[in-house]
C-alpha cells in the first residue's frame, strides 16, 4: 500500500469553510458591486509578472517578501499589491484608454512575510483608482470618501469613521520649521498623543533635539480639534505661511465642500491632522477608515493621492487617487470578534428530500422548477435516514427542506420544514415558492 | 534621466481592456450563480500549494508544465487544475463536511505550457464536483448535463450537445475483445470516424493487428444510432455479456431517464459512445459539450465520474462527478469569432456632465440619488470641451449621458443624450429613473 501524503494547506494561506466562504464571498461582491456603483471599470491582471517590471520600482522591505522564481530563462514575480500592475497596465495601453481612467481590481497579492496569526502570505485586495491624463481635479478626492461611506454602509456597518487629511500640510508644516528630515520620527510621536499625552509627546520631540518654538508649534498643530469648519477655520488661521501648507489648506477645504454635495452624512468623516500612511508616494489626500466598535483593527481602508503612477514605464504624468481594502485580514478580524454583517448564510434556500426512491422523479421535477424560478434548490437523492437529510441541511445553514413522500405525491401538499424554528407544514408548490422568495 | 522599463506582459496571459473585462466577468458571474442554483457550495483554495502535496499524483506531462520555485526552505507550486486542491481539501477536513459534498470553484491555474496563440499559461477554470462519502448515486451523473444545459442557457447559447457516454461501455467493450492494451490507439482510431469514413477506420484498426471478428464488432458499436431510445436499445442488445459493460449500459440508462425528470429538453444532450476523455481517472459517465455553431472549439465543458478523489491523500473512498469549464480559452474563442453573447456593455448605466464649474454641485447631487436608487452612475469633472466628454462616454460604452447646465439647473429639466442614437431629450430627474433602469 501507498504511503499517504499529508493533504495539509501553507500557513499563512486562507482555505475557509463553505460557510464562511459564503459570507466572505457576499463582502466580496458587495464591494464589487459598489465600485461599480461609481462608474469603475473591472481589471484583472495576472498573478504573475515579470520581474523586471514588477520590481521596475520595488526595493528594501518589499522585495524581500516576492515570490520570485525562474521558469525556463524568464525570471517571474507575484504580484504583491495592484497598484504596479495598474501602473503597467496604464502606460503600456494609454493610447487606447478614455481618461480620467477609473479602474477597479479584486483579487489575490502575494507577500511572503513572517507567517503569525492573522498575517496572510496571500491575500485579496480591493483597489479602486481614479488616474488623470496630466491633471486629476481635486474634486475627485471627494469622491472617494463617498464610496468609502456607500461601501461599509453596504457591508452592514453603521458606525466608522473616515479620516482625512493632506500630505502637503504635514509636509508644510514640516519645511516651514525646517525639520523635513525628521518628519517620520516626528509623524511617530505625534501619532502617540492619545496613547500617552501631551507632556510625554512634549518630551520625545525634545529628545529629538527640536527647539522649543518647533516643538510648541507642532503641539499646537496636533491640538486643532473641534467641527469639520472649526479644524478648517483654525487650520486657515494657523501661522505658517509654507505655500505647501497653504495649498494643502486649500485642498482639504475643497475635498470637504464636496464630499458635503455627495451627501455623505457628518459624522462618518472627519479630518484628523496626524494621519500621513507610511507610503512615499502619496503627495496629497490621504485617507484612513475606522470601524468605531472596533478601533483596535486599524484603518480598514486607505488610500492617498499620488502625483504619478507609472513614472517607471512612461515619461507621461499620470496623477491618481485611490483606496485599498485588504479584504482577507479584515474579514479575519471580524469573524475573530463575530463581527462579520452579511446577510446570506447559505448557497440554498431550500433542500429537497424524497421519503423514498418512488419519490425521487417529483423532487427532480419540482428542483427544476424553483431553479426556474432562480431559486438556489439542493436535492439529497443518496439513501440515508431523514435524520441524515436534515443533519445536511442543518450543516450547509439551509433554511428550508421540502419532504416528499407518496401522500405529498398524491395530494400536490408537500411537507415544508422551517429549520430554525422546526416548524413543518403542508404547502403547495405555488405557496413555497412565496415563502421561500 | 531614469531608463523607462517596458510595461509588458508575458506571453500567455490574457489581460483584457475593461470593455472586454466586463463581458468575461459577466460570464463568469452568470457561471456562478448557475452553478450556486444547483446547490454547489463555494470554494477558494490558495494559488500556492506545497509541491509535496500539489504533486502527490501527478507525473509526465503535467509536472513538466508546473511553476514551481523554492521560496525559503519550502518547495512550492502553483496549482495546474482545481480538482488535486478540492482533494486536498475533503481530505484534510473531512470531519467537518456533510456529504454528498458539492463545491464549485471558478479561479485562476497555472500551466507553463508552450505559448501559441490562444493557449494560456494562466487561466480560469469554473468547476464542480459532486464528492460522495463511500457511494454516490448515479442520479448525480443526471444532474451535471442539467447544470450543464442550465449554465449555457443562461450564458445565451441556444444551440449545444451534450455529449453523454460511460466508460464501463468502452472498457467492458475492449476488455470482452482482449484489446484493453490498446484501447488508447483504438479510441484514437474511431475518433476519426466522421472525418476518415467507415472503410478507413477498418483499414486502420487492421493495421493495429486486430481480428476481423474484433474490428466488425467495433465497427458495428460505434455505427449504433438513431434515437437516444433506439441507441439504449441497441446497446442492450448487443452481444456483449461482459458485467462492466453490462452496467454501463445500465447506468447510462439511468441517466438518460434521470435527465429527463430534470426537464432537459431532447436535442440538448445525446449519447456520443466514442467519447472517453483522455483522463485517466474517469470511471464511469463521461460528458462533453459542443456548442453547435461552433464546433471547431471541440468541447466546451467536460467532465465525468470518476471512483476515487482523494487515494493519494486518504484511505476514504470518495467517488465522484464533476465538470469544468475553461473560461479564459472559450472567452478568448468566442471573441475571435463575435460570439460572446453577454447583454451588458458597460459598467456604468449613465454619465453625468456638467457644462461649467458652478453646475458641478447639481452634478454630484444627481449622482448621488442615482446611486442610491442602485444605478451604475458616472461622473466627469475634468476640465474638457463637451466633445470629449462625449467621446468618454462612447469609448467606455455608457448608453446615456445627463448634461446639467445653468438652464438646466434653473429648470430642474436635464438634457438626457441616448448615445446610440444620438436623441437629446430634456427630463426631469425621476424620468431619468425611469429610462435608465
Amino acid at each position: 500500500m501507498k504511503t499517504k501524503v499529508e493533504p495539509r494547506t501553507l500557513p499563512g494561506f486562507m482555505e475557509l469553510n463553505p460557510n464562511d466562504q459564503v459570507k466572505f464571498n457576499q463582502m466580496k461582491e458587495t464591494i464589487q458591486r459598489s465600485y461599480e456603483r461609481f462608474g469603475f471599470l473591472p481589471l484583472d491582471t495576472p498573478v504573475i509578472e515579470s520581474s523586471e517590471v514588477l520590481l521596475a520600482k520595488a526595493g528594501g522591505e518589499t522585495e524581500k517578501q516576492i515570490y520570485r522564481f525562474k521558469k525556463g530563462d524568464s525570471d517571474l514575480s507575484l504580484r504583491f499589491d495592484l497598484t504596479v500592475p495598474l501602473a503597467k497596465f496604464v502606460a503600456a495601453n494609454y493610447n487606447n484608454l478614455a481618461f480620467p481612467f477609473k479602474r477597479y481590481q479584486i483579487g489575490k497579492v502575494y507577500r511572503g512575510e513572517k507567517a503569525q496569526k492573522g498575517r496572510y502570505r496571500e491575500f485579496y485586495q480591493c483597489d479602486i483608482d481614479i488616474i488623470g491624463d496630466g491633471t486629476l481635479s481635486i474634486i475627485n478626492d471627494a469622491q472617494i470618501p463617498s464610496i468609502i461611506y456607500n461601501t461599509f454602509k453596504d457591508l452592514g456597518f453603521d458606525n466608522f469613521t473616515i479620516c482625512i487629511n493632506n500630505r502637503k500640510i504635514l509636509n508644510g508644516l514640516f519645511k516651514s520649521l525646517n525639520l523635513s528630515d525628521l518628519s517620520t520620527d516626528i509623524l511617530r510621536i505625534i501619532d502617540k498623543i492619545e496613547k500617552i499625552g501631551l507632556d510625554a509627546v512634549r518630551g520625545e520631540l525634545d529628545t529629538l533635539g527640536l527647539t522649543p518654538d518647533a516643538i510648541e508649534t507642532i503641539i499646537s498643530f496636533v491640538s486643532i480639534d473641534g467641527t469639520l469648519d472649526e479644524k478648517l477655520s483654525e487650520l486657515n488661521d494657523f501661522n505658517i505661511t509654507d505655500e505647501l501648507f497653504v495649498e494643502g489648506v486649500k485642498e482639504l477645504s475643497e475635498v470637504i465642500k464636496y464630499i458635503r454635495f455627495l451627501g455623505v452624512p457628518e459624522g462618518f468623516f472627519t479630518i484628523d491632522l496626524k494621519i500621513a500612511r507610511g507610503l512615499d508616494y502619496y503627495t496629497g489626500t490621504v485617507y484612513e477608515t475606522f470601524l468605531d466598535d472596533y478601533r483596535k483593527l486599524g484603518s480598514v481602508c486607505s488610500g492617498g493621492r499620488f502625483d504619478s503612477l507609472a513614472e517607471y514605464y512612461t515619461d507621461k504624468k499620470l496623477p491618481g487617487v485611490g483606496i485599498s481594502i485588504g479584504l482577507t485580514r479584515l474579514f479575519y478580524q471580524l469573524s475573530q470578534m463575530n463581527a462579520v454583517k452579511t446577510s446570506r448564510n447559505s448557497v440554498s434556500d431550500i433542500l429537497i428530500v424524497p421519503m423514498n426512491d418512488e419519490d425521487i422523479e417529483e423532487c427532480l421535477k419540482i428542483a427544476s422548477k424553483l431553479r426556474e424560478e432562480k431559486i438556489n434548490t439542493d436535492l439529497f437523492l443518496e439513501n440515508a435516514k431523514l435524520k441524515k437529510k436534515m443533519k445536511y441541511a442543518d450543516k450547509w445553514n439551509i433554511p428550508y427542506v421540502v419532504i416528499v413522500g407518496e401522500e405529498e405525491r398524491k395530494t400536490n401538499l408537500y411537507s415544508l420544514k422551517t429549520m430554525e424554528t422546526g416548524n413543518q407544514i403542508k404547502v403547495s408548490l405555488d405557496e413555497i415558492l412565496g415563502i421561500v422568495k
